[in-house]
């Protein structure tokens, strides 16, 4: 009963201050939303004159929240507000400010402005440590097809190959840091995060519906789960089909198929997996042929990378037992592969505790998309706070977030501000 | 035993004249190939300056049988032999010569080769009946989406609009028509077979595996199985695929894959019935999202009607099913159809007479694939004969013919004009 009850509705009678302060969070993502390298959609891709008009316009918060800012060499924004006493201690709330192409307001800016907003209601209070507030710079991808960059580039991950990396108008990703009157050759020394750098925290929207399920605003974060992706061809035999009895076929299709039907099986009995077939392409592809080959992907997630392994091997050899029952042939391709990146449990005890002096109650969740936080984690404690997505959606101009969400997230990353000590010397 | 030994190899000894005559059959076919509208592959389209070659090597061969040519304003090749005595009797072997796109050399000039060569060989027999051959000339639709123009126009069935359709260059097929120097308005007076034909018998390869797995060269053809056509749509919900659990998703591939598979096992396991999902397109098609609709087709072909019906009713519902068990809608749009047409009995059975007197025994089938047969069985008495496909292969340049085969359909044909009866008058 007590449960049910915490879980309908608000967790605490709302802050007015807060209140308006997570309105205003809500309409700085949407001013920042009208930033765009396309008119009347909001796309903003690395290194691009929009991206340079965020800047401009983060800055200026930043600066009335007491923040000092500067644009590092890998594009990153960033502004510190310095500890209250000599304490070289230091925290960073970070999340991304580049978007997919037509995307919403929230996935990424988020992050950043509401970092700004709770150093700005935290502006009179002295917390022992440095916070610095990070906008990172290329998290999608979109650009040269390679995300992670700026928060690789914090983390002294980028080599050189990487600065090579062309755009589709043959621009280099160094070409393009100049071009933005920056220096790659300094990446390693403007970029990388302080050595006392105790804590991270993202907080971004969840990107899914589960929170939406739990009826929850927040979700902390304690792993975000491994991926394996492969590509399976099928091939069977293109033939008539009017003349081909269908006991003389090897419908590659239909052996797809099968296999499809599996995936989605397996996954759902399977604790914390998600398993998908996202594309899938018949050749000769026409009415009355029957299907010769098929190409398609798989895509495996989970928090475990023990458990992902053993997911993948029973998948695969389920497309070898669908193919074989039709004298098909399967051959499959790893196409990329990630490792399960834990976030630090410590910090997300502390973070889950914060949302509770808030009054807010939280879901430990697995996060099933990769963030700079799973960059970040490796090399400084990291955790991250989900906020709930109506609909589940993103990636989508219909994007949003519910204000008594972000009031709750706001309360929980200031909370988490002043419960956080830096390790003892 | 007895049966067992017929169906081993050759089933009488080869007759040093019929498989010469076969082998120049074979030779013919192949140098028919040769005249093509693309140099290196076999393309020949309606109305083509190659079909205009093709008619002039074919008109060369007619007139050494014996026949007398003409071009009909159809575009259809037609040589005649005037029956013996003053009957008007008329017998009519006929088959295409058009082809698809990088064809193979037998599908359509086999049949009106063979016929010429039996012609050739009846020389000097006299036959009750005259005997026309007719090469029609479009039976595929490559050049006008429109297939069966030749047959069509031989039995009355060209309506206006068919001539105004247009190919990929925007001629019209009346303007192609007076191209190749036809008069279109011509066409119901030119093109008709003659009041008094009585039998009509089309040679095709089988271009399926069936003769090939019954070990036989001969198939007798008793019906062209009816086809429906469909496009179903699956519309679920496009997400993430690693944010949204299993059990939050509305996956339309795996709601149509499951469908394909029930596809498949229910034609599988239903006599003579023929399914095939031969083209799937996924959208958004992207590895890392959640289908969220689904484009299928799905072709059922069966030689009863009623059965057909019955199966695309217990097809559709299964799709409805399907996708039911995952919150996804589904829509299907009949897209063609096609009744059942039945080969005239009495002429089949004086086919498979005629096999047999020749040495042959024969196999009962289904077509299913169309033919012209199909368009002519309506409006005069028509049969067919299949000849085996080596590896079912058709529409492709490596489809052939064996020489012992071809041997057989023609002792066949040559057996059957000399035992079909003109109906009494």
């Amino acid at each position: 009963m007590e449960r049910s009850k915490q879980r309908c509705g608000a967790r605490k009678m709302s802050d007015p201050g807060l209140h308006k302060r997570a309105q205003n969070i809500i309409e700085r993502c949407r001013e920042l939303a009208r930033i765009s390298d396309v008119p009347g959609q909001t796309t903003r891709l690395f290194l691009s004159p929009a991206t340079r008009d965020a800047h401009t316009l983060l800055l200026w918060w930043m600066r009335n929240a007491g923040l000092e800012g500067r644009v590092d060499d890998a594009g990153n924004l960033r502004g510190v507000r310095l500890a209250a006493g000599d304490s070289a201690a230091r925290v960073v709330l970070f999340s991304h400010i580049d978007t997919v192409p037509n995307a919403g307001a929230f996935d990424g800016p988020l992050g950043v402005v509401l970092a700004i907003e709770a150093l700005e209601m935290l502006a009179e209070e002295p917390l022992p440590f440095s916070v610095e507030v990070i906008a990172f710079s290329e998290e999608e991808g979109v650009r040269f097809g390679f995300p992670f960059f700026g928060s690789m580039a914090a983390t002294a991950q980028v080599v050189p190959a990487t600065l090579e990396r062309r755009d589709q108008s043959g621009v280099s990703v160094a070409e393009a840091l100049y071009g933005f009157g920056l220096r790659p050759q300094n990446i390693v020394h403007s970029c990388a995060l302080a050595a006392e750098t105790f804590a991270g925290l993202e907080v971004h929207i969840e990107q899914g519906p589960v929170l939406e399920a739990e009826d929850l605003s927040l979700g902390v974060v304690e792993a975000i789960v491994g991926q394996s992706r492969f590509e399976l061809t099928f091939t069977g035999e293109a033939n008539h089909a009017g003349t081909t009895p269908m006991r003389l076929r090897h419908d590659a299709l239909a052996a797809a198929a099968q296999w499809v039907v599996e995936v989605e099986r397996y996954a759902a009995n399977y604790q914390q997996l998600v398993a998908t077939v996202g594309q899938i392409e018949v050749s000769p592809g026409a009415v009355n042929v029957v299907p010769g080959s098929v190409r398609a992907t798989l895509d495996v997630r989970h928090p475990k990378d023990e458990s992902r392994h053993a997911a993948v091997a029973n998948l695969l050899t389920k497309a070898e037992l669908a193919a074989a029952a039709r004298g098909v042939r399967v051959s499959a391709k790893a196409i990329s592969k990630q490792a399960a990146v834990a976030m630090n449990r410590e910090l997300t005890v502390m973070l889950q505790q914060a949302a509770e002096r808030a009054g807010y109650e939280t879901h430990q969740m697995f996060s099933g998309a990769g963030h700079d936080a799973m960059i970040l984690a490796p090399h400084v404690p990291a955790t991250m706070l989900f906020v709930r997505s109506p609909g589940g959606l993103s990636h989508h101009p219909d994007e949003a977030v519910r204000v008594d969400d972000v009031e709750a997230a706001l309360a929980t990353v200031v909370e988490f501000l002043r419960g956080v000590k830096p390790p003892d010397r």
